[in-house]
């Protein structure tokens, strides 16, 4: 179970998971992979060996048991292990994740927001406090932050990552648009590309493919 | 060139034409698909089948021409041909889209907003007009929109959706974390799943994975 599994397989797993609070929400006990395939789009034998990348899961025949799985792959995912966020852009977008995102579902507290506006710094937005940040680099000194996630103009994007890397931060999640040319060391960015989704979509509305 | 062309394989289109127009930025003129792929996580032969359902794209050996790489990619996508959006919620998601998502370099045009708040009915942000969302539906029958953006709460989802499928609306820009549970007809949905994102940041941050 320690060899490397591919990021494809990984990528799956949220979508997997979020399949079974689906079905579990519709009280569906037990699904197949020939079911699951064919409500995800993806074929019976690319679940099962998705599946097999983590010992199965399930006996062949039997289907799967839409709890188990649901547990078990929050499991893979670690959700049992809360890690603690930090938005960096307190504007329209970091507004929007603090008010409406789910950090919990992910496994993430999220612990506060920092932005440079003077009329933000003080003031709470659903329950989390908006810091100076300015201060930032204090605050990671004293605060143990595993996940920053940016949300401020582009332009700041390096510095911040910078900062971010050299205290030790070691997850960003990325929102600014750009690629982050940073000294990253073993900080691991996950960027968040609006634009693919929308591409996608504009191109099966070309009338080029058949969704 | 009419043969249906994987789902996977037009999800990766989006990331080449970054990969492209960063390329260019930096004034690199050539690249092998050894490089492409090393720079992108992906096989140089990967990248070869993926640009042979396109029909090639230039000569193995010589690598691929950035520039024309870029423009053909930008038109198998269909860049020049512009298609309507609307965002529905001008929250604070929709705004953040609305003042810094560059909806041309998609693709489209941003003809409007919608939101059911006075406060922001008749103003303007970042130029687009905020409409009457009770008036939405006047607006379909006088607008051709070709996809909608789905910014409002998710408690309304399924009845916005129904309206727009009505109406003709080919595409959907779901960014309310809920399935849309409505008569589709031929609409096509493309769903915003940020949780995805960060639940894969965090499975890799707990070290079950190595990057």
């Amino acid at each position: 179970m320690k060899y490397r599994i591919s990021a494809n397989v990984i990528r799956r797993l949220p979508r997997y998971l979020r399949r079974m609070t689906m079905l579990e929400r519709q009280n569906v006990e037990k699904v197949s992979s020939t079911e699951l395939g064919e409500r995800m789009g993806l074929t019976a034998s690319q679940i099962r060996q998705d599946f097999n990348c983590f010992g199965g899961f399930g006996q062949q025949g039997y289907g799967y048991n839409v709890k188990q799985l649901r547990e078990d792959i929050g499991g893979i995912l670690g959700l049992e292990d809360t890690l603690t966020a930090i938005v960096i852009g307190a504007g329209n977008l970091g507004r929007a994740l603090i008010a409406n995102f789910h950090f919990p579902a992910c496994g993430f507290q999220l612990a506060a927001a920092f932005d440079t506006d003077p009329a933000l710094i003080g003031t709470e937005m659903n329950g989390t406090p908006v810091l100076d940040g300015d201060k930032l680099d204090i605050y990671l000194e004293e605060n143990r932050v595993d996940v920053a996630v940016l949300t401020m103009p582009k332009g700041y994007a390096a510095s911040v990552a910078n900062l971010l890397c050299r205290h030790g931060v070691r997850g960003i999640w990325n929102f600014t648009g750009t690629d982050i040319d940073a000294d990253l060391g073993g900080t691991v960015v996950e960027d968040v590309h609006l634009s693919d989704s929308l591409l996608t979509l504009g191109y099966y509305l070309r009338g080029k493919g058949e969704q």
